[in-house]
């Protein structure tokens, strides 16, 4: 958006503005002061915040008007919408701007799908500014879809919708100054651009050498004294509260007894679910559920917009101010952050997806799961004495290792209501690895549930209690393309599509979320236990990056020991 | 300073550091809180804060460790150092970092001098940032050395120590949105640099349509409200105590008040001469004002550090945290912020002095001063009743405009102790224009000074009580290549060469204050009253922007009407 005469004249208060929200209470994230005041618009920015007259105007007495919301940290495939969709989702409760890391869909598709994730998102009514993943794959202890390496990942940071480093998980490589990743951050640093951070519980002299290779944010701090040191250390506290990772009340608590300054505590949600947006909102949430602990909305605000745009140097965001695009939120309220009105650029924001249609999806993307053709027979699993068993931990995505007897027949695991089947399955076309193990606390009875998604590598993964439901979850998971498969005595009860890379649909968010919604309320009939997401506890069960006991295409990992078992 | 694997080493404490500050009580920027730790640096950066070993250890028990300082303002030439003179002026008192607006030596110089500005400071033990002077020339109705264009000006914004725009001074074409101003406003957003302002009591709706230009820094603050409705408007507010102006207890003393946030509020000192330096330092001086003012001294130091590299996005600056530059202070005391110790990239900042010298000077700004012959006979000044005479107002830059009789002989003006002649002579070798008037308030007796520090343009400007000495005075300038000149009876009493584009010395700043000092004590000895200094005060005679009247080499200008004197 150039700089227009027109802009000038309407502050200046020569012509009236396209549009003036009169007499709201406006937030200054500047002096954190509410002023009454009407705020002028003009070409997508504010023309200014005074008294101004309009061609259209609209009475904001008794409401609240403060900047679009910023997610500063979220991957957009975990709400299994496309970028058009997503915005269409999280622009109605008043994000306009996110910060994403297309971590998940690169790790399927390489520099194609971080190109793809940049074509989706340009033009879009939601600020899409982009992070390169700096772990793909994550570990080498598995197969994924393509590598992103630092040679790849150089060009992109010259666009500026690239704001920098995605999440550097592998802190551990930080800290030991080892490994590729150092190529990535010496590039990142001369470019001048940004690094964030993922480091759960990382202290002392670690989190210095992890802040003095140039991190300068953190998303995986669960404690407030945790937030505390990184602060202190130099980091940006994103305050993380999604459909999975819940961190806002033990953050916000912390930062309220403290006294800290706020000014480097950010929002984000990193991954949430459709059901959960449409239910609560987006980054709204993370304001209410701040000011519900009682912390002063207007600092809650700027958590939510100007501390972001700052620390990420998005200089026109963030800000109700003469200059600034002119992303606004309506509010009824503070205590509740009713969403009234959303407005990107100066226009009601869903006016403006009306007549559009989401960027086209790269051929190699739309045909991403290329699964070799399995039979039951490849699924067995010789057994004898006491064998290596997953666990899964209630409300938890971590999981616990056990060495036990399980149910077998023949020699071979069978499974019953207490010990699932689990299978990962390569599916980028690679090397047709296939991998079984005992599942303990699924539950799942007379049927299977199948995915291709599964973190970081995205292959595809199948819990089931027998062998032909199994095989048939997977087998259509490469029929449709990707997606979630419900299946149940040899008939697929439900599925979810999610043909961009088997991780995203191309449907509008309301059926992904109808049909994801359907498949879950029927998976929880088939026995499994209430505190078991049945698709995101599967989707995280190969990701073998988080403690205890984890299944890659490979085979077991034992993730305490950084290593592969052995038997 | 590329990332090191010695620095990540240091960091975890696998090796002993370069160099640690033991025990020291170091300034957190981010929390805002004194701790005592050791900080250990490694190639230049910190490399962490806690507790380390280093193969130098300097015992700092009882010192306070904080950031290099940074002047957000400060137009170097006013210092009448070269840019290595100042570095090496200013860095003793703890000034790690400025942001340099090299607006007089471009109207003398143009992009040359630009160039020659980006050079000198090129490497220095001193971060020097630059902003394109945007106002060159200030006004049309001066005759200056070279223009900068929006076409000379687009390609350094491409260099990376240059920050933005420099002071838009032209505030009236912004809010009117009119002139050459608009394309440089617009090449500077289009590059993503910063615009700093410079519009002493804007306000309302004309203050509004300068923010809507994207301008977000403002120096010219003279009052706490003034300072608060620019904060609210958008702008960062740099806190100027300088030479001439010093605004920093009305706006401190507010700011205490008010309780408004402090993190957008920055220190500068704008024009400050090389004995104010010498006598109280340089930024250091604006900290230890604000706290004897009651301010918290953290606050403060954030003032005069992290606000202002936060706010100019030096991403590596104005912090003692990992990761940042080792760009530090050792203060005895925070009440009188005493300096200890300064480092620089973990150097002890005046060794890094030694064995360097300035950069070279390109031949152009070496004979800058172009005069033209002036006789005697030139500078009589006709006079019949009553005329246009400029008063001068104590302690202040601005002028009176008076119309009365003057002491006259056969028809022309005759100074006196009361009436001064001031001449002002075109000395870029474009016309050989001369103006001639009446000054009030001067008292020079039995002399003259003369100098090529005339703002903006830097023409010759001279005042004294007869011709003679008058034309000693602007020939000797012209002989030395421009300076100070000061003369009595037909004998040049003492003389500054500044032979820089006639502004800047080449000699050690110890020798130019020294004979700054002694010129002006020897002026002060022929009658200049006290509240004028013989200097500045003739130095802002020429500057057709500050009110009532001033005299340019096109005669006398009547800043109230922005418009020539007519008879």
């Amino acid at each position: 958006m150039a700089l227009t005469q027109k802009l000038l004249d309407v502050s200046a208060g020569r012509v009236p503005a396209e549009l003036v929200f009169k007499n709201a209470n406006v937030i200054n994230v500047f002096t954190r002061e509410i002023r009454t005041a009407d705020v002028a618009v003009q070409d997508g920015r504010i023309a200014g915040v005074g008294s101004y007259h309009g061609r259209t105007e609209r009475d904001c007495t008794g409401l609240y008007l403060c900047p679009g919301f910023i997610d500063a940290h979220v991957h957009i495939e975990s709400s299994l919408a496309s970028p058009f969709e997503f915005a269409r989702a999280v622009t109605a409760s008043g994000t306009t701007t996110v910060i994403a890391d297309p971590h998940e869909i690169v790790n399927v598709g390489g520099a194609q799908a971080m190109q793809y994730m940049l074509d989706a998102a340009q033009d879009l009514p939601l600020n899409v500014y982009l992070m390169l993943p700096s772990s793909v794959p994550a570990t080498p202890f598995e197969t994924n879809g393509a590598d992103f390496t630092a040679q790849q990942l150089a060009p992109f940071l010259r666009d500026p919708r690239v704001l920098g480093l995605g999440e550097v998980m592998c802190f551990p490589d930080v800290v030991a100054a080892r490994g590729d990743i150092m190529e990535k951050l010496a590039l990142t640093q001369q470019a001048d651009k940004h690094i964030d951070g993922h480091a759960p519980g990382l202290s002392g002299q670690a989190l210095e050498a992890y802040a003095a290779a140039g991190v300068h944010t953190e998303h995986e701090c669960t404690t407030f004294d945790e937030a505390a040191e990184k602060l202190r250390a130099g980091f940006a506290v994103l305050v993380r509260e999604g459909s999975a990772a819940k961190n806002l009340s033990a953050i916000v608590n912390g930062l309220l007894e403290s006294r800290l300054p706020s000014d480097r505590f950010l929002f984000c949600t990193d991954d949430k679910h459709l059901d959960d947006i449409a239910r609560c909102g987006h980054i709204r949430w993370n304001v209410r559920q701040a000011v519900s602990l009682g912390m002063d909305a207007v600092t809650a605000i700027c958590m939510a917009s100007w501390n972001a745009a700052r620390e990420y140097g998005l200089s026109d965001l963030g800000a109700v101010a003469a200059g600034y695009r002119a992303d606004l939120v309506l509010l009824e309220d503070l205590r509740e952050c009713a969403v009234q009105a959303v407005y990107k650029d100066g226009v009601p924001v869903e006016t403006l997806f009306e007549g559009r249609s989401a960027a086209p999806v790269p051929d190699a993307l739309l045909h991403s799961v290329h699964l070799a053709d399995i039979t039951e027979r490849d699924l067995a699993l010789a057994v004898s004495g006491k064998t290596h068993v997953i666990e899964m931990v209630p409300y938890q995505i971590t999981t616990r290792h056990c060495i036990e007897e399980v149910p077998a027949e023949n020699g071979f695991f069978k499974p019953d209501s207490v010990y699932t089947k689990l299978c990962v399955a390569e599916r980028h076309g690679k090397n047709g690895n296939l991998a079984v193990c005992p599942l303990k606390g699924y539950g799942i009875t007379n049927g299977a549930i199948a995915t291709s998604v599964a973190h970081d590598s995205h292959n595809v993964i199948a819990a089931g209690d027998n062998d032909a439901d199994l095989v048939l979850a997977m087998r259509r998971i490469r029929e449709i393309g990707g997606g979630y498969v419900l299946v149940s005595a040899g008939r697929v009860l439900g599925e979810v599509p999610l043909r961009i890379g088997g991780l995203m649909s191309t449907e509008p968010w309301e059926e992904i979320s109808q049909k994801a919604s359907d498949v879950l309320s029927k998976a929880k009939e088939m026995g499994i236990p209430y505190p078991v997401d049945p698709f995101t506890s599967l989707s995280f069960l190969a990701l073998p990056v988080i403690p205890e006991l984890r299944l890659t295409d490979r085979g077991l990992f034992d993730v305490n020991t950084f290593s592969p078992v052995k038997d």
